[in-house]
């Protein structure tokens, strides 16, 4: 079993140069109104498990205040939409989104019962990852916890303070000088240095999510193709014997 | 009334050099097991109705055969992710897609159906548009037929081969190469010289949906500003009492 070819694909479109910073993708979401929504999201990197390589998945963020997060846990369906001007490649994977709370969110629970099969798969193996080294934990399982803080430790000091915000993105506000008072950048864990640095720190993270997509149908449209090209892929089978299939389609 | 801010900013931000080019925006739907989808589409302009220029409405389009035409016929909320990243701001637009079909599909009764507030108004107003001349039909309406060829003869000829593919958009295909075998270009009215060239682009016109969109949400994010900006714009009232409510919100 080796990593998928749609994935190779993302990571050669990724290195073209005329795609540098491309690293954001669209995140379709459903309301419990079946109202569909989506905003932009940053891919924070990749999870290939060494006994799974043919089932990677993407690593994305929130703030687990944010009305995303609910939608996910309701429904847990999601398509990503990632353009990559540059190459004219677009890539839409349809997945499962899996939120990795703090371990004593009031989340948690819910989101346990809610795994994916790729997160049970690398639980049980209770493996290091390929590309980012050792998450093995104490107990023989995957250490999701120690991979939500290296997430967050990757951060920049501005973004990490936006989860310190004291009101939930998207919640009324009386102007917009008023997120001025709040924090506006939190260090580096090695770099805290007052007691409020500490403070703010455990608070962010306190309402960092990581969100991790696990791909179970990709398509993808090459535009910089003549003809143009498209090709699905789509996850078949279960347990060890999941493979992919590959079809070529009207672009 | 007049134009609502929301339409302001984003044609400001269009006008930004740094976001040359950024005409694309990401569109969610929810298809009928309530999973979403989004993919990106090219916007093809703007319609500012004169009788109510603060219902303005946005102009993409599709081929009638595609899931995305399906998928917003059975559930017509749509939300349109606009990032712009030159100026890092990003717009968010919950909006009522209605699909205008060639006048004799077989979609014409569904489409006729579902049509939203601001194109009913639009017929019974019968107007021209602000911005893009006279489309006042013999009936008195507004000539929905009209302005779906003008947005099909803007098309490049390349594009406009797209919609003369004889499958479906994402039907299986035998290889990359088929597609070589299909028109690759459709001229524009006044130059189609052979009856070839007039049978695709009849075939073409056939397969070629505008796409309207009426928006009644939208969530504006300015990253380009320190401190970030984020405001919601929620349409409220109903008829000619319609107005914007503008809210400044949490970044």
């Amino acid at each position: 079993m080796s990593v998928p070819r749609w994935l190779k694909a993302i990571k050669d479109a990724l290195a073209v140069p005329d795609n540098k910073g491309k690293v954001v993708y669209q995140v379709a979401t459903v309301d419990s109104q079946n109202v569909p929504h989506a905003r932009t999201q940053v891919n924070r990197g990749f999870i290939i498990p060494k006994s799974s390589p043919h089932l990677p998945l993407l690593v994305s963020s929130s703030d687990v205040r944010a009305p995303k997060v609910v939608q996910m846990l309701s429904n847990s369906a999601v398509e990503l939409c990632w353009w990559m001007e540059g190459s004219q490649d677009q890539f839409r994977l349809l997945a499962k989104a899996n939120i990795i709370p703090p371990p004593d969110s009031r989340l948690k629970t819910i989101t346990s019962s809610l795994q994916g099969f790729s997160i049970t798969a690398l639980d049980e193996a209770g493996e290091e990852s390929e590309d980012e080294g050792d998450r093995l934990g104490t107990d023989g399982k995957y250490d999701w916890e120690k991979k939500r803080r290296e997430v967050f430790e990757g951060m920049k000091p501005a973004m990490r303070a936006s989860w310190c915000a004291p009101v939930a993105p998207g919640s009324p506000i009386s102007s917009y000088d008023e997120p001025s008072k709040w924090p506006r950048e939190v260090p580096n864990l090695e770099d805290l240095k007052t007691d409020e640095d500490r403070k703010n720190y455990e608070t962010a993270l306190s309402n960092f999510a990581m969100v991790v997509f696990e791909p179970f149908k990709i398509d993808w449209v090459q535009l910089g193709e003549q003809p143009n090209r498209r090709t699905e892929f789509i996850r078949k089978g279960s347990a060890d014997v999941v493979h992919w299939e590959e079809q070529i389609v009207a672009p």
